[in-house]
């Protein structure tokens, strides 16, 4: 049992060391790699990807893992969970063949490619026979995983462990039905009619200024992370003392690296402060599920950075590095721009209140596509339908549409869902905080976080994974995924905002 | 044969793949890593490491290698000349115990963490005791590489291929003699009496401003390579169109930066340059000795840079990028200005003439401690004694003497003299250059670098590792290593600067 115990542990620590270099060659094809470096990084990339496979699946691991498993009840507490999880995550991945996995990588690796063509082109066609074999892939995963239910919660289960399209399904049906009607409601009301849209633009260097303002603001160690550019903002972590994030100074949308800073700050707080200590190294120091991970970027973007308190301290800031944009601007006038309302039709630019159409869209036609409900080659008429029906907005071509987005072309069916997981999370997660410090806000009018963090220390980053992220929502805000406090949220909020 | 072959292309593109990885996971930690990311980068360099020695030394790669290697008459001749080396390295490889491999890097990690403290508060006996270990391990090392002659050979040989402490006495003597002649007569000068050091700063936007431009006349293309920002500037190559060079903006010395960027866009474009096509991803794709590539950075450093046609362009740039600062400067002060002879007591901030006196230096001082004729505690006295002899400056502390470079605390004996083989080989290159293209001289005043480019490909690129650095030397300038080439050039090039 020790020789397994000490197989398993040190089989833990070199997958999170290979994990960390695979983040490492991640980032760089995203920040600083030249263009021509892309040949070999796929490779490099494929390599570390084809050992971690190897090692995960391998017979001597599962077979230690296995005999631990079958004696669990005479471990240790801390040995019993760690065995537990990964035993999980071994099963699952033993499910899949390697020649699967190695087929996989090589179609999506070539469907990125004629996306990225297809999108600059503006030619669904291009992509079409791509995304047939994509979604031929993933069905045949979840052939192989076969998870309980919907063939698609075995999509789902990899990003958001134990989420089913049934509670899917009910949640979002929920949530698409009041989105809507607060939306109509909004677009109807004078105030919507006499709106602008903003116009104050700030230079690079301003930009920086201010994100490195909040990131102070927010304590963010620069000594264990750093922000980069890069061209879509995303965050990974290279080791428990290194965590990477990035922002895009030249992005469409008001001040969209500001809000990009904080939401990925928001997932580099979390992956600095989750649950190391004895489970350093291990399966347990992981988020538990991607919609987690959301809930902690949404929380400081939406719930936080797009509130009153926030923008007490922030329109002096402001001020401060940009009189000349900002001079006729107040705390209301800054509160109305950073929360306005504008159906359009680009995913990343949505605002928060139609930003989870956006998603149950997707949703919705990933399960039209698996279940054969429709074809590939029908998907942007559907798509094109949908996003009118939600936002009475409709695409003129498909590169506004359902070229959007890069997901489908790497595979990823399933990951769009924990979007508006997290977003719902989040604001499950912001009412406990409130009714815990009702006078938090006061320190946020000051600049000062440190409560928050703490709170989000305390009842999420702590967990790891040591408990589902269902389990965590339970536990912290007394029940699961509730979209209703999230409708609730968002009326409270743009009913004033909209005098609706 | 075919399965054998099979297997070691694989395995040498695996490994080229390796490097490449390993090659990134420095490189970030040199320039972008946060501080606290340490642990973990040497966790995961370790890892890579452990990796690629496990695989040059595994039974079924050289039991494949073996069978290929003796029949190596039934080969194709590439094959042939892959086999070849590949077996010598492989060999070479296995003659080291994994436990040592294991220890010298761990002895080397916690040294090298020694020096950096030992370094700042200029202490030499806080590293005595590592050093000494290091000593240690590297005679340990030695004997089991066992190379015919000096046991130094075998530490040599890891960095100059071939190369024997025999040899070097021979050339360094030589070169020790006459660099203190010339530096005697120099000093001696009434030219050097009314010397002033060099007052001009650029700022860091007029350095990178400048940096960028050289780069442009170069023509080093940016889609394959990037220059960043490191303490100590250094070349690296994640793969083969994905480069990476450094440089320092904040570095003490005169053009600094715009120097260090020469120096290591020599090394740059060499690596873009060597030879691939059929030898991608083999052992031949790799420069054949740190001396060679040495001479491609010196190449450009020294013959090119320092010469008067490059700063009759040069001259009107600084002029435009800097005008305040360059308003008294025309083409005979800045030949002068980058010219200018001054013992000094740092390697890295030492000039042309007397920069391989600091080389010769260490690789005496590295033979005495190998050969026991003196002791780690003796070797402050040895080194403040020796560049007093050479160079007339004493170091007042160990910080501007025995401390200066991590070399030894990284277990780089054997290192030091490829700097000066470099040097050498690159007068020697130069030379010949000269004599193929009398008229080139002409091309460099319009800050046109081509025939050189095309040049230095036919004649050390594109051989890679086809043949040995001493043969390539002999082949593009009918002889090998030759120090009285380089006394020569230097003699025509300082006897009239200095009017001596």
């Amino acid at each position: 049992m020790k020789e397994s115990l000490d197989f398993i542990y040190k089989e833990q620590k070199e997958l999170s060391h290979f994990g960390g270099i695979a983040a490492l060659l991640g980032w760089d094809q995203m920040t600083y790699m030249p263009s021509k470096g892309s040949p070999a990084r796929a490779e490099q990339i494929s390599l570390i990807s084809r050992l971690v496979h190897e090692r995960v699946t391998s017979e001597t691991f599962y077979q230690h893992l296995k005999g631990l498993y079958d004696e669990q009840n005479n471990l240790s507490e801390k040995d019993r969970i760690v065995v537990r999880k990964l035993f999980h995550d071994v099963e699952k991945a033993r499910k899949i063949p390697s020649a699967f996995v190695e087929k996989m990588a090589k179609t999506t690796s070539i469907a990125y490619a004629v996306w990225q063509e297809a999108r600059e082109k503006n030619t669904f066609t291009l992509f079409k026979p791509h995304l047939e074999n994509i979604i031929e892939l993933e069905k045949q995963y979840c052939e192989y995983v076969k998870l309980p239910g919907h063939p698609y919660n075995s999509l789902l289960d990899d990003y958001e462990e134990g989420m089913t399209v049934d509670v899917l399904r009910k949640e979002f049906a929920v949530l698409r039905k009041h989105l809507v009607e607060i939306l109509q409601k909004i677009t109807a009301s004078i105030v919507y009619e006499k709106q602008h849209p903003v116009q104050m633009t700030f230079d690079a260097v301003q930009q920086k200024q201010l994100c490195d303002i909040l990131l102070t603001r927010l304590n963010l160690p620069l000594d264990r992370a750093r922000l980069d550019v890069s061209t879509h903002p995303f965050t990974t972590s290279l080791g428990d003392d290194d965590v990477r994030f990035t922002t895009n100074y030249q992005r469409e949308g008001f001040l969209s690296s500001f809000f990009s800073t904080m939401h990925e700050a928001g997932h580099a707080l979390y992956e600095l402060g989750i649950l190391k200590g004895e489970y350093k190294d291990t399966v347990i120091s992981n988020a538990p599920s991607l919609g987690i991970h959301e809930s902690q970027s949404r929380f400081w973007e939406n719930m936080i950075a797009r509130s009153k308190p926030f923008w007490m301290y922030f329109t002096p800031v402001f001020q401060r590095i940009a009189p000349d944009v900002c001079k006729d601007m107040n705390l209301e006038s800054w509160y109305r721009s950073v929360n306005q309302v504008r159906p359009s039709l680009i995913r990343v630019e949505a605002d928060e209140l139609t930003y989870c159409l956006h998603v149950i869209l997707r949703f919705e036609l990933e399960l039209d596509l698996l279940d054969e409900q429709i074809t590939v080659a029908e998907l942007p008429g559907h798509w094109n339908q949908k996003i009118t029906d939600f936002l009475e907005v409709t695409p003129k071509t498909d590169r506004d549409g359902v070229l959007q987005d890069m997901h489908w072309s790497a595979g990823e069916f399933g990951y769009f869902p924990t979007y508006a997981i997290g977003t719902i999370y989040a604001s499950q997660l912001f009412r406990q905080f409130s009714e815990d410090h009702p006078t938090a806000q006061d320190e946020i009018t000051q600049g000062d976080f440190r409560t928050i963090s703490q709170w989000l220390s305390k009842h999420v980053y702590q967990y790891g994974s040591l408990m589902t992220a269902d389990d965590i929502i339970k536990k912290t805000c007394g029940e699961g995924l509730n979209s209703k406090v999230f409708i609730t949220y968002l009326k409270e909020k743009y009913n004033l905002l909209y005098d609706v």
